[in-house]
This record gives C-alpha cells, sequence and structure tokens, in this order.
C-alpha cells in the first residue's frame, strides 16, 4: 500500500522508464562526440555526416576518420613504433610536402594516402541492416557488421582510395623530390574523391537511418 | 487415405526431408570451389583454408584471393579500364619485375600489393559471429557481415597489407629501377607477413567453425 502510495505520487512526467543498455551507450558517446567537436577534434569533411548520425534516433558514431595524406615514419614492424611526421586532412600543398621530406627521420618514411574510416553503432540487426543499405547505395565496398550481439551492433565502413610507399630510409631518399612532386596532385585527386564519397554516405544516410 | 499409403511405401531413408534454402546455396559453392580447385584456380595459399570451410557443414566460401603482388595498369578512371600488366600469388624476383616493367604500357602503370580477401556465407547470425570471433583471434582487423538476412549471411574478411604507387606512365618511367629493387625484398616480407595472416585464421577456423 504505502509502496503504491509513493508511486502515485510522482508526477507522470517523471515516472519514465528506465533508459536501456543501448540509450546509455549512445549517450555516452553523444557527449563524447559533442566534446571531441567543440575541441576541433572531428575532422571537418566528417562533421556534417557525423553530426547527423549522433542526432538520430537509433544510431551513433564512435570514432571516424576522414582519410588523409601523411608522412609516416616507421621505426620498427609495429604499430606502436610508428609516428606521423606530418598528417594532412585536407589537399596538400607542394611547399608542405617538400618540408616535411626534407626535414629528418630515423627510420623509414612512407608517403600514405588513407581513406575514410566510420564505426556506427545501433541496438539490432534490422538497423545495422538499413546502414549496410546505405552504404550499398553510396558505394562504399569496404567494411561490414564487426560486431553483432542482443542490443550492440557495430558497424564499420571503409573507402578504398589509398596509396602507400616508402620514400625514405633515416636520411637516405629512396625517391627523389620530382617524382613526389609528379604523385601529390593525383594523391590530392584522390583524397578529393575520398571526400566526394563521405558526402554521398552522408545523402544516403539521410534516406535511410530516418 | 491413398496419400497417406504412398507415403508409407517410400522406405524411411529416402523420405528425407526437403533441402534447405541455406544448403542448397552451400551445396552450389561447394561445387563451384571444387571445379575451380580441379582448375588449377584457387590460389595455392588459400587451398587449406578454403578446403576446410568448404568441408564444415554450416559454411561456405563463395570467392577469395590470397592476396598478390602486381604491375597494374589503368588506362582510365574506372575498375574496368584496370588491366594486370603482370600479377603474382607469391614472392617476386628481381627479373620477373624488371621485365614487366621495361615492357611496354599504354596507360598508367601501378606497382601494387594487395592483401587477402575472403568470402564466408551462413545461415545464421550465430554462425555469423562464430566467424567474426575467429577473425578477432586471428588478428584480422578489416571486413565484417556484409549481408545479414534470413538464411544467407555473408562476411567479408580482409589482409591489411598493403602498398601502391604508381611507377610509369606510357613509355615514361615515373622512378628508376635502382627504387623498385628496393622495393620488391620489402613487398615480399608484407606479402609472406599476408600469407602467414591467413594461415592463423585457418587454424582459427579449425577452432571455431566445427
Amino acid at each position: 500500500m504505502g509502496k503504491n502510495k509513493a508511486l502515485e505520487a510522482i508526477p507522470a512526467n517523471l515516472a519514465k522508464k528506465p533508459k536501456s543498455r543501448f540509450e546509455m551507450v549512445k549517450e555516452r558517446h553523444r557527449q563524447t562526440y559533442e566534446t571531441a567537436l567543440s575541441q576541433g577534434k572531428v575532422d571537418l569533411q566528417m562533421q556534417p555526416l557525423c553530426t547527423f548520425v549522433t542526432g538520430t534516433k537509433d544510431y551513433f558514431t564512435s570514432s571516424c576518420c576522414s582519410g588523409r595524406i601523411m608522412l609516416l615514419e616507421k621505426r620498427g614492424d609495429k604499430k606502436l613504433e610508428n609516428f606521423f611526421h606530418r598528417k594532412w586532412h585536407r589537399n596538400v600543398l607542394r611547399i608542405e610536402l617538400l618540408e616535411g621530406f626534407n626535414e629528418m627521420v630515423l627510420g623509414e618514411l612512407w608517403f600514405k594516402l588513407d581513406p575514410f574510416i566510420l564505426h556506427i553503432g545501433c541496438e539490432n540487426i534490422e538497423n545495422a541492416n538499413k546502414v549496410l543499405f546505405a552504404m550499398k547505395n553510396a558505394g562504399v565496398k569496404r567494411g561490414g557488421v564487426m560486431v553483432a550481439q542482443d542490443g550492440k551492433f557495430l558497424i564499420e565502413l571503409l573507402g578504398t582510395e589509398q596509396m602507400g610507399f616508402p620514400i625514405k630510409l633515416g636520411s637516405k631518399k629512396l625517391v627523389d623530390w620530382k617524382y613526389l612532386e609528379a604523385i601529390l596532385p593525383k594523391a590530392n585527386k584522390m583524397l578529393s574523391k575520398n571526400y566526394r564519397r563521405i558526402e554521398k554516405l552522408e545523402g544516403e544516410f539521410r534516406k535511410a537511418l530516418r
């Protein structure tokens, strides 16, 4: 009796049912995203898509990279032994590349173009399928559902534009500047194509993930 | 009555229930695989894994490539405008690369190292999860469930070892032979690492997909 009375005393608008596990996870990812956004840590070319996904009812983004051109220094075989010598999430100028190329490194320096990568979370297989559908329509060929558990589905989406090759070993240049100069416009063009693919994906998400 | 009698007349061992859609699809893929195998069309380094998967009750392989080093001629932006100038599913000799490099091309010639790619089919999400589990244990980081429909699940698995850069434009060499000669041992080493990953994946499949 006393219990029932206590329940009755709660106004209807406050007597919400408790949040589901998914709702809590989504809320946590929303906060992380908003913080990253306010700190300028979300790649510019990914912001419209990620902001849209974060605003939906059924989806969140857990991590993303818009794609980039970089000079990666490898000091060993493991990922932990890699260092960003230079990194650009946009088209690169000749002078920027030249400076990075001329600057001293210890390990093996690679010129790399990486495509976008994006992780989307949702609660069930029906919603995961909507992401796969949009992905296919946008012509995104790489990725898929990586985690498929009750209440927790994670989908990875990957672009395909890429390039990568060693250009320097310590102070020894393996290619000449003329070659890099000829490659840069190609890499910039591929990066732009990669960014157009993100825009297309955003368009498909807006249709499928309402 | 007559119907019942007819049923009774069929010996018990012949009165099998009809094959499910999945069983039929699996059988079709088994036949395609056996034919490809007998014609020498399955990459050597993929054969043990694919033969194991084909022999399981619940899984099939629909397509695979073990990973390769190649000289790819691009005559346009589209995939259809790409031509295999040279292609090796194994370590490459200096002399083989030199011949391919010196030989005439019309378009833009790329040196490429592609990682393995593999497609596994199964009937339901429980079985798909066993593939994801094995994939994770084997350290395969790229891929996931690409199709998730009732009775039809398709998982893509991708290696990560890759390299790619233009080396020639028509008859004009963009890099010198000395550079390619220095790169080849690196590419061979990465390809071997890629093949070891396939072996590891096979080991995990043997544990998880019984």
